[in-house]
């Protein structure tokens, strides 16, 4: 792991620095080979090395290791790569061999290619799932834990600025682990950042999807061993790790775009090299099921750059393809991931995204991956998670898929006040409804905002008890909730709507010398104080409720300004009430009658008071939950 | 056919003057069978009849006809009621032959019932399609071809009052037949009437959905004679009837309502009994689907009264499903129809329905029913149509369901005017890519507007331009279109939104002295004339293009305001433009070189005029059709 490490580096770090720890077996000359490593016993023990080194395809590559051999040798359009195919039988033992490179007339060149031992079965590789509450972090805006990796002179964007929303504020890494058990203690189960891999771009890079390297951890984040130490330590606390990726682009600034292997590695390739206008993607997403559409509009889905800076891979090249999918498995393996996002699901070659996750279920059969596409439509949604019977025969292997339907249906619901034919709480009502329509409801991923919208505090008006029905209503359902960080001290990005930089505020308390401080309720308002209490204790009883995790729902009809919610589990019952009324309402029990609770006694969640059904019920304003447990 | 019915209009008209047409063999008691005749070398050959007659359960009945037998008799929970199983043998040929009922010590009763001779083939039932254009008429409101039957004194509502927008009118079906040059010549080749059968109701029976009787036509439309006269007439002149049919409920004047035979007849039948308060459906149709709904949601969507006044029958009562069943076969031989409409359709028992349109494809395979299911989600609609993948299983066995989802988005569109990242003309076009999730696009039914919601050109603000744009658009899909009468005269509620009345406002020409004649076209303004004559170019050029009847459907995102749509088939090509612009537009050809329309020549189907795609297109303002031939 070091050495890999180490020649991934090595554009990075000054050579005179380097050299030095190089095994004598290196030559002096820059050779990238990736994945820089693999495993024994891999259901994909047939791997393809991408080798870059000037001129490489003048050389003839050897090895020799027990049970791994070379199958194919491939060049590409550009003399400075190979591509070698290479097969690992199960007798192949870990260890690290050498790749040789040899060449006449000149010094062999050498990698040190090593074999690992898995750390565990790929049955252990447990993908998030409906029991886990998802928290979403832009890392680089959460919190700062090594002020040292703040400005990293060799890149691109060489600097901090708290005060420009779209600069880099210095979160990392460290800053995650530093504050596990907060994350822990509030009750998330998993940890979602927008991606930690290089993005060595002049401006804007602070998101992280504009990877100028897939082997790469930033360093303005940290290094690999950093990342693997925040999985493990997450890992112990019971809170897995879901990694970002991107296989629709990379970065302009990615290191390849100097000396691209072959001609069609990008879409529009030519146009890129010729200086030409790249056209960019029209957005039309329906054009992957639309049965109408034209083969241009298709192409400018599928093949435009989604942004100029942002060159779009063309995964209908193999050699793309299959590097892609090494990628991700190299890291779900080597950070013990226990899930994937996958970014902007519409755009790449949808036959790809299908054998990439395929190629991902089948080495991990337990694991799990969210797609994201944003639609509110959920016939779109619904097309892509695995299972769906789709007329077109097209199957994702996609266990998870967002939910902007909902998402914008309990947002319109909350803020329409009064339920109306269609309208209100009916919105919501009529919307979970549809889940007959998804392979399986219970993995679609749902969430009052990311990181691309508008906080949901901003979205729903700055109403704290909108804001809780949204919030208990999604952690009451049969679904996957993703929870964005600042969401528990109602965050807010009001001063200026859809400003992508002003909703990735930084977390307070993540700097030292915050005035405020969320992490230890220092100075933090009674308000966001209570709020994040409020979601704390929902989240941990979540965490043991037999019924929300595995229970069956039941919902009525909304009446009255009310929407009942009901799971159901064995021998625990939890409700569920949404009143939007201003004060707190009269129901009859009897409405309920079916469910047979009157002998049940329940307590409310939030405020531990005792609760009956056996004749009337007050319900108070906003949100309401109870249990019988 | 005229003794069945003069069984059928017996209680209407005046005893003395029918007494002296009947056989001898009947008895002077009334006695109803229904269905009051069948015919032979059905599929469906073994029936069930429903007899009512004072205390017809201490009677026995008895037949004698070579390879028809009594299978089993039936007692009703009311002793005026029998069912007898009838089965009809390969072997039994038409005819007319007694059944007799038997008591000792009294007086025999007596039916002649008939078996017919079929007029065609159940594979010559060939149902409506794609390649039609439904003409949809209010028959109160449509003309009044005969003034005789305007007034019928032994029914509940036996007046006329064309100034009252909720009162009878007086058209009826001899209107029809005598304008059905005009609709053949406008070009639609199907009509589907609203209900046409006796609503002997207080007050706002015109629109025919509370029926009766549903063996007998309204004697203020006129007879069935009448009925089957239509359809002969029609069917000459290329035009197919759809007939307008109502399995959720009855109207409160139904002649069973005072003898109910079954306690279960209806849904909450105990309390319309006990006079408690009956509930109303609460409209829930998602119940339908929903894996999360309550029994009492479900329940009151399917089995609340829809209003007050019309009862909502137990399809769950094996007895009422099969006569229900069994009257739909019976008026679709009786009047050799193309086509049924079946309203409200979410709301009877769902497999009840699929048991009934099951039954009548299984009799007519070739034929057609289409499902008012009224949603504008996609995910609902998809779910009703035969062939659908629904995670539950359930087969509707409906060909057709009708297009709420475009109607609204096409309205919104072109209300919104221009198109931005999903609005406008975007809407139209990511509205039509969603075709991929229904099991057959062609079969499902786009209509502008219908007689229960506002008139298009209401909808549309009265602006022309967008109307056509609409109406054009319509036309060209690969859809079954549906034209609701008048729209052809760009008839408006804008006076009054939402007013049903006023949208089923009389067609001027159809009453004798109306002063204007959009029949003959005498007085009509010249707006509306024009708006007549586009319409009917463009039905007849439909009807004849085989690249909108049959070809493949290519669409381009719409750009600058402009969506095009293309359809191709063989030889033929033709070319829609939408043009939102106030001024006519210019736009690259290149942009459709995929379609290699350069040597095309090309005529606008409206003008008249030459087009071509060699080089640069201007593309007028407002709707454009052109076709290669």
């Amino acid at each position: 792991m070091k050495f890999k490490y180490q020649i991934l580096t090595y554009k990075l770090v000054s050579c005179f620095f380097l050299l030095n720890l190089f095994s004598v077996d290196l030559n002096a000359q820059d050779i990238r080979i990736e994945p820089p490593n693999w495993w024994v016993g891999m259901q994909m023990n047939e791997i393809q090395l991408l080798v870059h080194a000037d001129d490489i395809s003048t050389y003839q590559p050897q090895l020799k290791h027990d049970g791994v051999e070379i199958i194919k040798i491939h060049e590409a359009d550009s003399p400075n790569y190979l591509f070698i195919d290479l097969k690992i039988s199960k007798v192949a033992e870990a260890g690290t061999f050498e790749i040789k490179f040899k060449k006449r007339g000149a010094k062999n060149l050498s990698f040190d290619f090593e074999l690992k031992s898995r750390e565990q079965s790929a049955e252990d590789f447990v993908g998030f799932d409906h029991t886990d509450v998802v928290y979403l972090i832009t890392p680089d805006r959460f919190a700062n834990g090594d002020t040292n990796n703040d400005v990293v002179e060799n890149l691109r964007e060489a600097k901090v600025n708290r005060k420009n929303d779209y600069a880099r504020h210095g979160g990392d890494i460290q800053g995650i682990t530093d504050h596990l058990d907060y994350i822990s203690e509030m009750g998330f189960t998993s940890i979602w950042s927008s991606p930690l891999l290089t993005n060595d771009m002049k401006s804007s890079s602070y998101h992280g999807y504009a990877m100028t390297d897939f082997y790469e951890v930033d360093p303005r984040f940290g290094d690999l061993d950093l990342y693997k130490e925040l999985s493990e330590k997450a890992s112990e606390k019971g809170v897995g790790l879901i990694m970002d990726m991107v296989a629709n682009h990379c970065g302009s600034g990615h290191w390849w775009m100097e000396d691209l292997p072959f001609e069609d590695w990008l879409n529009f390739q030519e146009e890129y090299e010729s200086g030409k206008d790249i056209p960019t993607s029209n957005h039309k997403r329906s054009t992957n099921q639309d049965p109408y559409a034209s083969d241009i509009d298709t192409k400018l889905n599928n093949q435009g750059w989604f942004v100029t800076t942002m060159p779009d891979l063309n995964q209908k090249n193999p050699f793309l393809a299959q590097y892609i999918i090494q990628n991700s498995i190299w890291w779900v393996e080597t950070l013990q991931l226990h899930g994937i996002r996958q970014d902007t699901y519409p755009y790449p070659d949808k036959d790809f995204m299908s054998d990439w996750a395929g190629a991902i279920m089948n080495e991990y059969p337990n694991f799990n991956i969210v797609g994201e596409e944003w639609t509110t439509d959920q016939v779109l949604v619904s097309y892509w998670q695995d299972g769906a019977q789709n007329k077109d025969g097209y199957e994702s292997n996609l266990r998870s898929v967002m939910d902007f339907p909902m998402q914008m249906k309990i947002v319109q619901a909350l803020n329409e006040g009064n339920e109306g034919w269609g309208n209100g709480l009916v919105k919501i009502y009529e919307g979970l409804a549809n889940d007959f329509n998804y392979s399986d409801p219970k993995d679609i991923m749902i969430f009052p905002d990311n990181h691309d919208m508008d906080r949901i505090f901003t979205q729903l008006n700055e109403d704290v008890v909108k804001t809780k029905m949204a919030l208990g209503l999604i952690l009451t359902l049969p679904r996957t909730p993703q929870i964005y960080y600042g969401t528990e001290i109602l965050m807010d990005n009001s001063e200026k709507r859809g400003d992508h930089g002003l909703i990735r505020t930084d977390f307070p308390g993540g700097w030292e010398g915050d005035e405020v401080n969320a992490f230890t309720g220092e100075n933090l308002d009674t308000e966001k104080k209570e709020f994040q209490t409020f979601l704390k204790t929902l989240l941990n009883f979540r965490k043991n409720s037999e019924a929300i995790l595995e229970g069956e729902m039941v919902h009525f009809a909304p009446f009255d300004g009310i929407y009942p919610v009901f799971r159901i589990h064995e021998d625990e019952t939890v409700v569920a009430f949404l009143n939007t009324n201003a004060e707190e309402k009269l129901i009859k029990a009897s409405r309920f009658e079916e469910l047979k609770l009157s002998t049940i006694k329940f307590r409310s969640v939030l405020e531990n008071s005792e609760f009956s059904f056996e004749s009337d019920i007050i319900v108070p304003s906003g949100f309401t939950i109870l249990s019988s447990k």
